[in-house]
């Protein structure tokens, strides 16, 4: 987009626990934090896994060529949330063996930072997201109840996630963050503090399913994230960002038109 | 951004009304509503008038050349939602006299329709909104707070808005829009229908500082906006819009990568 000013944008990659864009969702929080500063990219794939994730990846992110052409969005940070859909159990169409889990975290993050990648991108800044616990009770519950409001149709559904599992997952991902040198918010261990345990009573208030967050489990996220971003990655605090267009009342009303074509000029060396 | 899978794009133009991406705001609203399938690009600049908004226009809204060559995203439709500042009173920075009010919209919805306009786009579907009510003593009672806020220092503000002058540009831009046939979400009169009337008491919940929306208030607009769009534009109906990447329940488990790799195709003739 070297066509159009403000190419600068943050993705969000990852399943259904990106994908929300509902109010007090991660993206929405983003984009309010970012407000004309960074756009914020979704691109969540409810149900996807690791494995799915590869492929996907390879569309939604630009190549090294396309970007140094200038022909694509400028992604200053991503941040990979992958594990929940993973930690299926055994025999569930999502489930990804947890080393093979831990392997694609890993060819992920080298796409983008090994030079021999096509999607190279050394000025992406990368932030890993662990799967957060899961209420299991609540989660076939809802199962259940959205089959019955289809119809009841085909076989019941029955439960296909296991808290234990998933924290397995959840501790891979830290894992390989440490060895890929990466930083992570373990959204695990940040709601089981702030929820002061693992209980289902405890959890309840950040899940509305057993599995996916309310506003409240978002805000857990996005303190987290946004302590991280600015200790790990201070030039991507957005107040270190300068704004997109002058402040109104720093326009000068006896030649506006300066103001905006000096941003012009400044920000768009590699235009056509 | 021929670069990367999907590039279509909505794009909201405009002012502070525009630029929130609070929960509720406008922009929320229509992400979740186009999730997985149009990204909402938000190009709102707190306080700008419609002088101002055609050369910013000029920079967030890529090139006919650009667009064609692939360099650039595909907006499929474009709010253009100005008014309210330049409805503030003579003598106030922001004013922009009513008659140059309309030739700017004029202006820029020619930008996008005129074939001899380096800003040609003939597949962008173009919707207008107009200024909303105003709460007079709310708004001056802001403006008092925010000085006060910063330690009361300058002069006190004074009130800079005028219900009935704010009426007059928003009947104007339902003038332009029949005139240069574009549809327009008139949303004065969609607020008023809902509160039942003009005055304060009733205009109370749509507005936070008697100028800008509460999620209320964006609620009604997102209603008349979202059922404009798909009387007018039904192509443009979510519900009319390919899902990006298939569900995750309908990936062949046996050749996963077949799935993404067919969108790829589909999707990015001119890609690199």
């Amino acid at each position: 987009m070297a066509s159009a000013a403000y190419t600068d944008a943050i993705m969000l990659f990852g399943d259904s626990l990106t994908q929300a864009w509902t109010d007090g969702s991660l993206s929405q929080r983003m984009a309010e934090y970012y407000s004309r500063r960074c756009d914020i990219v979704n691109r969540g794939f409810g149900g996807y896994n690791s494995d799915w994730a590869i492929p996907v990846f390879e569309q939604v992110f630009a190549t090294r060529e396309a970007r140094e052409k200038g022909y694509a969005q400028n992604v200053k940070l991503i941040t990979i949330w992958l594990g929940a859909n993973d930690a299926t159990i055994p025999g569930e169409p999502q489930c990804v063996p947890l080393d093979r889990y831990k392997s694609n975290l890993v060819k992920l993050i080298k796409l983008i930072k090994e030079p021999s990648s096509a999607y190279y991108s050394p000025d992406t800044k990368i932030v890993l997201i662990n799967a957060p616990p899961i209420i299991e009770n609540d989660w076939v519950k809802a199962r259940v109840e959205k089959w019955e409001s289809f119809g009841s149709t085909g076989p019941k559904p029955e439960q296909n996630r296991d808290k234990r599992v998933t924290k397995s997952y959840a501790e891979a991902a830290i894992e390989i963050a440490k060895e890929q040198q990466v930083p992570i918010v373990d959204i695990w261990t940040a709601i089981v503090d702030v929820a002061g345990g693992e209980g289902d009573d405890q959890l309840a208030p950040y899940f509305y399913d057993g599995l996916h967050l309310t506003s409240e489990g978002y805000a857990v996220l996005f303190k987290a994230l946004s302590a991280l971003i600015i200790d790990r990655y201070p030039e991507l605090d957005p107040e270190q960002i300068p704004m997109r267009m002058p402040h109104w009342a720093d326009v000068d009303l006896g030649n506006p038109r300066e103001a905006f074509n000096k941003v012009k000029q400044g920000r768009l060396a590699g235009e056509l």
